[in-house]
């Protein structure tokens, strides 16, 4: 079927040139870079120093700006890690694409005055933590869409994430400076539920047969992307965290937190399989859980055993969720979760919401000091009490389930009526192979026989 | 012919012994370190702050020379996945030669006093910038020249880049703190005469055929070179621009400018070529292009929309040159440009001049506030007109063109002298074949056949 | 020996759960996080400044924090480089380990008050010097101890590393901020004689046929960790060293001196072996033995040339020890150096402590100016005089090598009891494979194969 290949190809190539015209235009129309004096970094007419404590982005001292923008790419291209070479191409044109979308999105909620939108340093963060969502979202259905479906979805998902940020940080002041539910959370489920919605029987079965000799070329990935998140993520996930104290503390205790569920994946795979060591896959698994785990809750620990038990319980989670509960998603709820992001973001954002909730609840000026208004900013007294932003924590939890399953789930029929559907090429096909061996975890069979010829050749 | 190899070892070692003994001499009589009270930082004879802002040497604020100094580093490494893992080892040996050599060279003209050369952060930073234009030529004639023409081809480079680069930044007062015309276009230029002048009818032509089966390695590269550059970059090119909020913008100009490139090489890949994404060294290339481009404009753009045009018109130019122009160069020119650097950093760093130009031309102190003073330090009412400020901008074009080519010219005839011909050896041969992949772009026949056994095995 | 297999996994599984609690109850009783009125960041009870300046550990700058901690990664990731992918997963497992452990013993040691331990971003880096040196010693013995023997390396080296470290800088107050004894010297000796301990005839002769076909794989990790560690070893190397001029000189001396040794390795190994240019292993040891010869004079240092020299001098010397003595310490010595860590740790770690003796010796007040005290804190009129300085310097390198010597051959013979033995399995065995490469440098007959065959296919 040559002649459909080219019309996807060319569907694909004039899908990005209007988008990337649109982008243009609108940037045209509405962005400005925003000076000292102007309104960007803080719109005057809004009650700004509030508005923007609430959302969460304070503002980020200017001479860490360079290091601030640097590590959120780190973070992108972690992802690029998980998902193998062959789908590289795609993740970055995504990347590139949502980038830009967030900022026009986003802008138009926080940085917008005077019908222009003001951009700085900090735009270009937020717009990086929505490209993440996205890119978690990607990893559920990575292989059994093409790349049309996948520009598309960005294009939703960036709207409905920055919306349910919206609803989150600003309206309800929730606490969450490292996205536990914003983006891991609201990512994994939105694409989880995108999978379901995209749900066919025929093909999903055929995949099966196709994994195989791959490890070598996952491994490679997996140890540079395990080393980009320890090197990077810890830095990033504590960017929009800038008080002095506070932000060391979340680097330390997301560092803690990785460092116990990287023990704690030793401990439970020789148990569940037949290897003596996990493979890089699962490492890097543990590590993504440990600092998904960590973002609500990182700037609130005061104790480094807590980040070590979070981490360590999130760590024996995630491989029983691969060993146990993949297999029911795909086989009772039809949900074919390609890169495991159920068990890597979904799970380890819930756990970590509700640990900041538990944490807010427990919050005493006894033990926080100074840090108490700094971490939450909004309770003071005559304001708000501890319970009350513990409500809104708690409460954040099921709205942000709600509008990523909705909103996931309408994508995903979206996505699924004809105009859209063609098939997958060739080459994002067998994308799915590289993530199915992520997903299958230590599977004894697959990784004993790429151990065994563990030589490049 | 056993002997034959033995005597290029040991000259190639000779050549490294003799440069490192003179490097060792040079540094001991003449490199000083910069103290707080020395003139290193700020010679005090000459009309320092003026002198120093002129050749866009801007005092680094010192608590940010950790991250410059790392930053540059990270530019120079992203070479290296440009030239796949065979040419590794020369490249190091390059850089390792060229920082030494640069910073004399830059030393003597710019930090010279009292006989001794005071080097600080600043010289390592802008050594380092000298370096990128060495690798920027080799990659004209990777594969083509042995180790030790690669060595003296680095030497020459290294003076007539320093100079190029004092006649524009000091003498004219040339503002182009991202280095379009000092790296990007002398660098491709040079390397492309070099090329030029080592043209040998028998050899170029066997090569072809060798061109098989190498996609995998080199998309591992291409992937780890694109990370880095969209981490590293944007910062590094703006280490040298210290103005508190013009900083920012270049680094924000940088990001914008990649963002539309990469997005418009996949508009124009699939309409080329027989392919529907690209591959990731077209990838790793439209980055490039979209940095080289945003080298002198980079902190004179105001908005961002201006970045998002000139990265997707570069982003569009650079494929095209691939398909159309490359094999004008090599069939009518007699130009083999092994790594496409003439689309990748020419091309872009010519558009990046034009428009830098531009932008001084409609300079207005409406437009820019007090960021005009920081932009253009020379341009104030009684010295010289924003007008004559373009005029110099302009005309630093063809000087640098006439410069490089000049330079590469005479360098590729004194390495085609019968002394140092000698036949590249097995290892850098293989080199070319790394790089003729990443020329030939999307060619359909190697890369489908690629993409088809992307298993690592 | 399926049941031994698996008696073998589960107490890898077992070890890890126990120590892992371990760490959670030391940590939930005695850790806790420093704030800026605690004690943890100067104990008063202490002579604090005095202390903490002895100790090497001068306050960083918070601000600088975020990239300390970054850095420091870096540097531990650079060893995974080393060691292949293989054994990747254990490296990870034993840095998950050792930081948190390292962080106990230190924190017992400085950090201590009131029954408990304050920690903050500096402890965090001073246990990821601690790890690097255990990470060092288990180079001498990849391969021939299995992950539960290793696990139970990490937990004594660690102590007995704090204690060498807390004798040298704090009781002594021995100036070593680039840690060329405590790290390099340390980590090699004593990793060298668990080796010696180790030593069991049958099994290390069968090895030796092994060695085959893995060039392309080990190539592919020595560029990533050569780049890894020219972007990040000098910025790590002068964490400690938090003067503000000081501090650049560190770094631009590290800098030279690796610039140096890798000239160095391009002239001495066409030299000494069959090949015309290094292979990429090579060069990443150059670069290593680069920086550990700058670690104690890095700050010394007051001229360039001294740290080419230097650098030169180790470059010529690594090489030349894997071609000479590492057979000798095999044969006679009956020392198996896995990845040859005597020659990239061992002799320059030796080399700059010697270096730094004489430094020392020669520092003035003419000389050095302001440099002085915050070089040699404790070298003031009335104190302490250079040559006490010195003397101490000095005899600190014997003390080192016997507290190494002594405690790993105590740890070798304890791992060597029949309880811990069991058979290192499959996977660990061929790490081995991987590193026995890097420690024959340029053997022509492994190396001429495989770059013979450098296609990835």
């Amino acid at each position: 079927m040559p002649e459909r290949t080219a019309a996807s190809r060319l569907r694909l190539s004039g899908l990005c040139f209007l988008l990337q015209i649109l982008n243009i235009l609108l940037f045209a129309v509405f962005v400005r870079y925003s000076t000292e004096g102007s309104p960007g970094q803080c719109p005057w007419q809004l009650n700004c120093s509030r508005r923007i404590q609430d959302s969460g982005f304070q503002q980020p001292r200017f001479q860490d700006s360079h290091v601030q923008v640097l590590l959120s790419f780190g973070l992108l291209v972690a992802f690029l890690g998980r998902y193998g070479p062959g789908s590289a191409a795609i993740s970055i044109l995504i990347i590139a694409f949502a980038i830009q979308w967030a900022l026009l999105i986003q802008g138009i909620l926080y940085f917008f005055l005077n019908g222009k939108i003001y951009v700085g340093a900090q735009s270009m963060v937020s717009a990086d933590f929505c490209t993440a969502a996205v890119l978690i979202s990607t990893g559920a259905v990575l292989g059994r869409v093409n790349p049309v479906q996948m520009l598309l979805l960005a294009l939703l998902e960036v709207i409905l994430c920055t919306l349910n940020e919206y609803i989150l940080l600003s309206l309800m002041g929730v606490s969450d400076s490292g996205r536990s539910l914003t983006v891991h959370t609201f990512g994994a489920y939105f694409g989880l539920m995108v999978s379901r919605a995209l749900y066919q029987p025929h093909k999903d079965k055929r995949k099966r047969e196709e994994r195989q000799d791959t490890g070598q070329q996952t491994d490679f990935f997996a140890v540079a992307g395990t080393i980009y998140l320890w090197i990077f993520w810890p830095s990033f996930t504590s960017t929009t965290t800038v008080h002095d104290s506070a932000e060391n503390w979340a680097v330390l205790n997301t560092y803690f937190s990785l460092v116990a569920s990287t023990v704690a994946t030793f401990i439970l795979c020789p148990v569940l399989y037949e290897e003596s060591t996990p493979r890089m896959v699962q490492i890097q698994d543990a590590t993504l859980a440990g600092m998904a785990v960590m973002g609500m809750a990182g700037e609130m620990l005061v104790t480094p055993f807590g980040a070590l038990i979070a981490g360590f319980l999130v760590g024996l989670i995630s491989p029983l969720g691969f060993r146990f509960f993949t297999p029911v998603l795909r086989s009772r709820l039809k949900i074919q979760d390609t890169c495991g992001v159920h068990n890597v973001h979904g799970l380890p954002g819930i756990l970590g919401a509700l640990l900041g909730t538990l944490l807010t609840l427990l919050a005493t000026a006894d033990t926080y000091g100074d840090r108490l208004e700094l971490v939450f900013p909004l309770v003071t007294p005559g304001s708000r009490t501890v319970t009350y932003q513990a409500l809104m924590q708690l409460s954040a939890l099921p709205l942000t389930l709600l509008l990523a399953a909705l909103g996931g789930w309408l994508t995903g029929k979206l996505l699924k009526t004809k105009l859209l559907r063609g098939s997958p090429d060739a080459q994002s096909m067998e994308n799915s192979v590289f993530c199915e061996v992520a997903e299958e975890g230590c599977d004894p069979g697959a990784s004993s026989k790429e151990l065994g010829t563990s030589t490049l050749v």
